[in-house]
């Protein structure tokens, strides 16, 4: 499977009309990928290309539906080791990690299957001579933006349960991630979707702005940043009847109290914050460790862990923690904010730096800003922040002091500390010894605040793809035994 | 019980700080309420109290929240005749429909009970020493808008289940009903629920933008106009956190084919058209008839039953089948709302007219307007438009023709007409020889388009009250039998 460097419309692979770009992996320099983007006008016949499938995709039935599905996931199958290699090249994460992905997208297919019948599936009751019927329809088209981090996983958690129920889909993926992006869909034709049920149009920022301001698409679903989301959320402000799923960032925090076992704290702050480099949703930003002496302690065994941590390319023997980040520039901005948090006042217990100049292989940072103003952001890096804490209510104030709410954890304590955690913490995922970054493929994910806009997803993207229709049925018209009141026929 | 004419702010009934307003009936013009609005400041007390109180109310047990619930639906039963007097001298609407509607506000606390576990509750599972726990917890203050034509049950499902969840609500009624509102709120109190977790600010639009614009809130439930919730949409806007529920109108069509029983059609469309004098959301608006003998015969049957349909005050005996529109003006709008497609072609095939000047009393009316240029707009009382069709693909184009989305039926057809109407129309509520008022209790309650903005309520209302927290959680913390790949400790 060779990517093919086009777009998708129609069933049709065509070039792009807009400007050409580059992607190159951001480890070894290679170029990787040379295409050019669509135009507006391709936007929009992606678009209207979806349109027409519409009607033939959703009456079909879902059995139908469920096989071509099926075959997508045989498909992915077939080819798991060139997706991998795509996804490892493209974001520069290790290849055992890029592996997992594709096994992530793979199993996505029966989630998805569960969810739809249990989340939005059929249900029939006789109420009194009537049936009483609830089904579940397809909005229409749909456009899912997909992210860099996950090229493969996430834009698959909307696609698949969207065609399932029905939808058509035009998909722009991240202009980080155009091959990953490619692949798949090859899977998808393969699999023997009709033509312009799914479609692809490559590109940066101008891609993105036609297909979110098209006037033909019932909804969009995406992945990514809060400043983005932020805006998508205001340009549908007024279109009623649009879906929108936002799943963006966060600035989550781990909280530790009480560790007996400072070797697996620190294993699973390492896990929560670097694991992918840090270019997880869920990734721990803010470390909020107790003052005094058993959080020094656990603070020099996490520094001590950290050095040692092997950061090397994606394809490295033995293999690495983490590998790169998705760009030289996106390394660049992390050290940027990790000078920018110095300056505000911050302590570098250790400090985040360029491994191999051109490169965006960053070392893991740890940086104390007690007391500092930082700006609540999220930096999409390896760099935890620590804040320390007096007592309990102070870690969970700090724990809370966001605009975000994605994910939260708690390490250490005992049931009474973990209830409470559970009952004042405000976030989407919330863990308990167990590192934030690892959110169950059964269960639904998503943030509160500015994480999301309350369209969970994984298990629950089930609802988002599907609205309720209830009916209330008979074969036959006829009178009733009685006459409501005032009626004379 | 009593109407208090107050405000309920922390738990203290106390008096507006704005003007004062009036509530008359709009049948027998009786004069029914005068009260001080809330000021804007007294809003923001409202929305603070409920945010004091919200801590408390979150983290009681749900078998507590339950019990006070269950007692609630106590003290309506209780009172079920002062309030169903009460909403039928406020709304218009005859006092054997307003028994039906507190005994649907009963109804809703034993429904809302199974949505929240199945929709909402919690599960686990063992992942292999870990435990996988999927919660959900409360969003936090949720403003409810009520809208006037069911003051009680429709505010009531989203009030119970918001409730149960463990929010708090500012409860916002419509100003042509605070009575019940008010009563509402007494069986709330009696009920002992704590001070501050459900409060009333009664007034018009002034309360209802202070409310809606207060930056502490954490969502607003809305029922009423599309305009309305096309403001509040835009408004929400760019506040991805928020919860925004919104269940707005619809220009309903109900199609007509093939009736074998056109006695039972003639009924069926009087209860789809003109139950509750039209102010139902889900009414049918736009009658799809076949053109040519078979329709006219039945337009005349049913102009004949038009005739004869029993108008008269709420409380008339014989019981007529609707009484008045909530308000003189109410009527007015809709006399002029007829002599609007009169104006642009339509011709009437049954008059609309006033019954008795000064009062809200409207007989039904019937207009052709087939082939006119008519807005796409919901006429909110017993004012039916008639459409011809020559095939059953015009009559679907015709059905579908609108910016809404939210009731539709069929009457008459064999079962491949209904397949094909039910693959292809687009609604949330399609019904078949049954009226289009006719709702199942346990089905969610929503439309497309502009009717809402997929947040459907009734049986899933539970879905936007709470969001789900999914946890991997393990008592204790230990290190796994092997170390992932590049970590040292």
């Amino acid at each position: 499977m060779h990517a093919t460097q086009q777009l998708l419309i129609d069933g049709q692979w065509v070039d792009g009309a807009a400007a050409s770009f580059d992607k190159s992996d951001p480890v070894s320099g290679a170029h990787l990928w040379r295409a050019t983007a669509a135009s507006p006008d391709q936007v929009n016949q992606a678009v209207a290309a979806a349109r027409r499938a519409f009607p033939g995709w959703a009456m079909r039935t879902f059995a139908e539906r469920q096989a071509i599905v099926e075959r997508f996931r045989d498909e992915l199958d077939a080819h798991r080791e060139p997706l991998a290699e795509s996804i490892a090249h493209e974001t520069g994460k290790p290849i055992w990690e890029a592996r997992t992905e594709v096994g992530a997208m793979i199993g996505k297919v029966a989630i998805s299957l569960t969810a739809y019948h249990e989340r939005t599936g059929e249900r029939a009751r006789d109420a009194g001579g009537t049936r009483a019927v609830l089904r579940h329809r397809p909005h229409g088209v749909l456009a899912v933006f997909g992210p860099y981090n996950f090229p493969g996983h996430l834009p698959n958690g909307h696609m698949v349960p969207a065609l399932l129920a029905g939808n058509c889909v035009v998909f722009k993926p991240s202009e980080q991630t155009p091959m990953t992006a490619d692949l798949t869909l090859q899977c998808w034709v393969r699999a023997g979707l009709p033509a312009g049920v799914i479609n692809l149009v490559q590109g940066a920022a101008e891609v993105g702005q036609a297909l979110a301001g098209s006037a033909d698409i019932d909804g969009l679903l995406f992945t990514g940043s809060a400043r983005i989301g932020g805006l998508l959320h205001r340009q549908f402000g007024g279109q009623v009847g649009k879906i929108l799923a936002l799943e963006l960032g966060g600035n989550n925090p781990l909280v530790v109290k009480d560790v007996r076992d400072p070797a697996a704290a620190v294993l699973t702050i390492l896990q929560s914050a670097f694991l992918s480099g840090g270019q997880r949703c869920t990734c721990a930003r803010r470390l909020i460790v107790p003052a005094g002496e058993s959080g020094d302690r656990l603070l020099e065994q996490l520094a001590a862990a950290m050095e040692k941590l092997r950061v090397a390319e994606p394809f490295a023997e033995p293999a690495p923690f983490y590998s790169g980040l998705v760009s030289p520039q996106a390394a660049d901005g992390l050290l940027a904010a990790q000078a920018d948090l110095e300056a505000q006042g911050g302590r570098v217990l250790v400090k985040m730096r360029s491994l191999q100049p051109g490169t965006s292989l960053l070392s893991p940072g740890l940086i104390d800003v007690t007391g500092c103003e930082v700006p609540d952001e999220e930096h999409f890096g390896p760099l935890l922040k620590v804040y320390r804490y007096r007592d309990w209510d102070q870690a969970i104030e700090l724990a809370n002091d966001t605009r975000y709410g994605l994910s939260a954890g708690l390490i250490g304590g005992d049931q009474p500390d973990w209830d409470d955690f559970l009952l004042r913490i405000r976030a989407g995922i919330v863990n308990w010894n167990r590192q934030t970054t690892g959110a169950s493929s059964d269960a639904p994910f998503g943030g509160i605040g500015d994480s999301g806009n309350h369209r969970p997803s994984a298990y629950y993207a089930a609802d988002y793809c599907a609205y309720p229709v209830a009916s209330m049925e008979a074969d036959t018209l006829s009178m009733p035994a009685e006459l409501p009141p005032g009626v004379e026929l």
